[in-house]
């Protein structure tokens, strides 16, 4: 039997390492939920903030995860973007809605997982492209996920079910493209 | 005749460079421009921003400053905030007066300087309350001042003068008492 590897992954959202799991546990890996708040740095790109985050992680003897995502409204150059969980506790989907009113609605979500092990760091990116919906529906998932259709669908992130999200979202791409790599 | 004492202030912005140098070389001090770009971590005050850029300045003999400010709008939760100046650079003062209408336009400005010997720090900290204007006045200053109106006065920030803007501003109410320290 194959030795189980084991991944630190540092996060304050439960949420996330769950989903983690899901992807990792049937190629051996286990993962281990280390809510160390990391700084987040203010930068302009996810990838530049999870090299950073990854770089302040205890250097332990193992692999070592961060992961980063955020909502970029392409008509608001980019915002909320890196700033995403700020400006949804701050502004809600409402915010982003009266700042979209007249103008092309194209927006994605992007998230960035980090992986080190020692001094060897690897980033993992997954994209999902959609539109920004004219009201909120929907009462899955969190974030801006109720204003947002993905492309070639009809319903908000907000109205799928776990499985149909995990099947498309941004963070599960991210996670398929670590498993690849993993493999 | 006193010897001239050194303070090495980090920061990006030239003008704000200018500003402590009007209020500290009365006091006998000169201000050395470092341009090092210190990290911004994302954090909720400027206080635990301000802490963390001083914490991260390379330790010298002498004495180091940092300064963070931001535009507090009361009804948006405090939005803009610490992300002020991203969130000018991509919505601009437009964005802030769309997310505001029909709502109470109480806000402030805010600066914290951070001064650290050694081991030692303290923060200075100056705040100057107002209202948002419906719309944008005025072309002195930069960043959120056309859309200001400090309290007690009808003019936005950026139509007062440069002078009128010293006498008034966050900025030199932090300097005015970190001047009262340092004396």
């Amino acid at each position: 039997m194959a030795k189980v590897k084991n991944i630190d992954f540092f996060t304050s959202n439960r949420s996330k390492v769950a989903e983690a799991r899901l992807f990792l546990r049937p190629l051996g890996y286990s993962v281990t939920w280390r809510r160390a708040n990391l700084l987040e740095p203010q930068l302009n790109t996810l990838e530049e903030v999870v090299k950073v985050k990854l770089a302040s992680a205890p250097l332990d003897a193992g692999l070592t995860m961060v992961e980063d995502s955020g909502f970029f409204v392409h008509s608001l150059n980019g915002f909320p973007g890196v700033y995403s969980s700020y400006v949804f506790k701050v502004l809600g989907v409402e915010g982003v809605l009266r700042l979209l009113e007249g103008l092309p609605r194209d927006a994605h979500f992007e998230a960035v997982i980090g992986i080190r092990r020692g001094r060897d760091a690897n980033l993992f990116k997954g994209v999902v492209h959609g539109k920004v919906s004219t009201q909120q529906k929907g009462r899955q998932g969190f974030g801006f996920d109720p204003i947002f259709v993905p492309e070639g669908l009809s319903l908000t992130m907000a109205e799928l079910s776990r499985q149909e999200k995990v099947r498309i979202s941004h963070r599960s791409r991210a996670l398929a493209s670590l498993a690849e790599w993993l493999r």
